[in-house]
């Protein structure tokens, strides 16, 4: 990645992109499980023109994000498997190429399938607030749908 | 699409996304061919809170965009097809999941591969410049790669 010349093409092979380091989605806690981290663009000396970075995640089979609200919103898109979202109260299966718009303070939290990783896009502002996990409140609130109860982690 | 509860799910089916218009690239000129683009997300009133669009454009097997410049960048993710795009002086092959970062003023053309449609998702600031077709300065710059001579259309 040259910062002189950033535009480029980063190539993909199975679901790594050259010269971009994988990384644990969080470095501590246990609110979440199996999840991996690559940022595309916008981190970049050279991108500080991008006012939104580009990530990829994979979540592992079974596993799942954390439970958490901020006030920057996320845009989504599915690049591989199937799972679902917790999206405040309400609990959608996801599949390849779908979109998810989570807006500001939306509780959420993404799950794999158990037979396969469930990787997307998340697009966010690069500059934001820093993530939450959803409070006692917001969970009992959503957990009063039966599916969310069944199936949120924290 | 309900703008008092924008946080949902947009779901994809053959490349369409429910709810979202098929529309024209562009609605005049010649400098391009074959191409759609669907806006996903930025664009509604309730996503208001989102600093960039989501788009998914689409060129036609033989298609390509038009060769333009403008000081907004491009983050790129390529989810259907070959193609190849020009880059300002280079020409190169690009297939799902790469990645392309198009920097302010890099001129740049996407062409699809005869056989297949070229997909690909498209992220750029709300507020944004307007694209301007690459100048004849410009052109005459980046044809001294023979590669992109042969490639490139006006």
């Amino acid at each position: 990645m040259s910062d002189d010349r950033p535009t480029r093409v980063i190539r993909a092979r199975d679901w790594q992109w050259e010269g971009v380091p994988r990384r644990e989605y969080k470095t501590e806690g246990t609110h979440f499980r199996g999840v991996t981290r690559q940022t595309l663009l916008g981190e970049g000396a050279g991108e500080t023109a991008l006012d939104c970075e580009t990530r990829y995640f994979e979540v592992a089979p079974g596993g799942y994000t954390s439970l958490e609200q901020h006030r920057h919103p996320h845009s989504v898109v599915i690049l591989r498997g199937h799972g679902e979202v917790i999206l405040d109260d309400r609990l959608e299966p996801v599949a390849p190429h779908d979109v998810v718009y989570i807006g500001p303070w939306a509780a959420h939290q993404f799950h794999a399938a158990a037979d396969e990783p469930l990787g997307f896009l998340c697009v966010v502002s690069r500059d934001r607030d820093r993530p939450q996990l959803a409070d006692d409140e917001t969970v009992a609130r959503i957990a009063r749908n039966p599916d969310v109860a069944a199936r949120l982690r924290r």
